[in-house]
């Protein structure tokens, strides 16, 4: 089966990326506004009961994480995805190496942008155009993250919350 | 903002009721096939939080449910949405009563039938047509379900999940 990592941030975000989404992203009637920690990878039954252990620990040892959008950017030319650029700091990097390392070890296909996606599949021509638009707007906000996501993927390529981890460093 | 409570089937089954909900049902890209067990409710970000800990202290002392599908009903005429009807049982009805009582208490819209939607909105004919074929069909399934989620509802009606709670007596 086919899981994933994933922040959800806040439902005020989430609104404001699905008022883009729903016009320029095919995924997104398969998955609610996120961030990715860990891109899809295969894991079996027994696998999936290890790997939530192993979750569990990462989020006991973690505090909450500042998630700020200053701005709009794009992966152009490499891949014509529009996002809400999401601003790296010290939390969200060490839970992404987390998710990484240990029995969690795996190379990221890619270095780590931490990143909403609003926009993807555009043709060069709206990928310019709609862009330009969306970058005229203010699109700043700042909340607090306190939990991540494992999911896995139906047959349809929706995606279903297998469990949620809640960062609580010192809450226990 | 608004909650509700479900338990997700596991993949198979999930994957088997968007064969149909994919054709039958409007909020088909809105959450994936679920049984709900508490209807949506309002509730503020500090209630949430409260709740949250009630839900966790039920799922401590509550143990794994099996959910058993052996046919395919409807509430026509009353309603004309069609389900995998979910055999009650002990465990079942013990959840559902959990998630009315104490601080979650309310008095449930209908008395409780476990259900998996697959199809809703229908007109009468097209819903005799479709039950009548999906009878004939063996929708036999059976399962152990080890946990349930909290989900809020955004504003294109799309539901994302806020925490998944396990069952897990016995296992602290």
């Amino acid at each position: 089966m086919k899981y994933g990592i994933v922040l959800f941030p806040a439902k005020k975000l989430q609104d404001l990326a699905n008022s883009y989404r729903k016009r320029y992203d095919p995924h997104y009637a398969l998955i609610p506004p996120h961030l990715t920690l860990k891109t899809p990878f295969e894991a079996s039954d027994e696998e999936v009961k290890a790997i939530s252990k192993e979750l569990r620990s990462v989020a006991n040892k973690l505090s909450p994480i500042k998630l700020e959008v200053q701005k709009i950017s794009s992966f152009s030319p490499v891949n014509n995805v529009i996002y809400l650029k999401v601003e790296p700091n010290d939390e969200l990097m060490e839970l992404h190496t987390e998710l990484h390392s240990g029995s969690l070890d795996s190379k990221p296909e890619y270095s780590f942008v931490p990143h909403i996606t609003i926009g993807q599949k555009l043709s060069d021509a709206e990928m310019a155009d709609v862009l330009g638009q969306l970058k005229m707007q203010d699109n700043h906000h700042i909340e607090l993250v306190d939990r991540f996501h494992l999911l896995y993927q139906l047959d349809n390529g929706a995606w279903t919350v297998y469990e949620t981890f809640i960062l609580e460093k010192g809450e226990l």
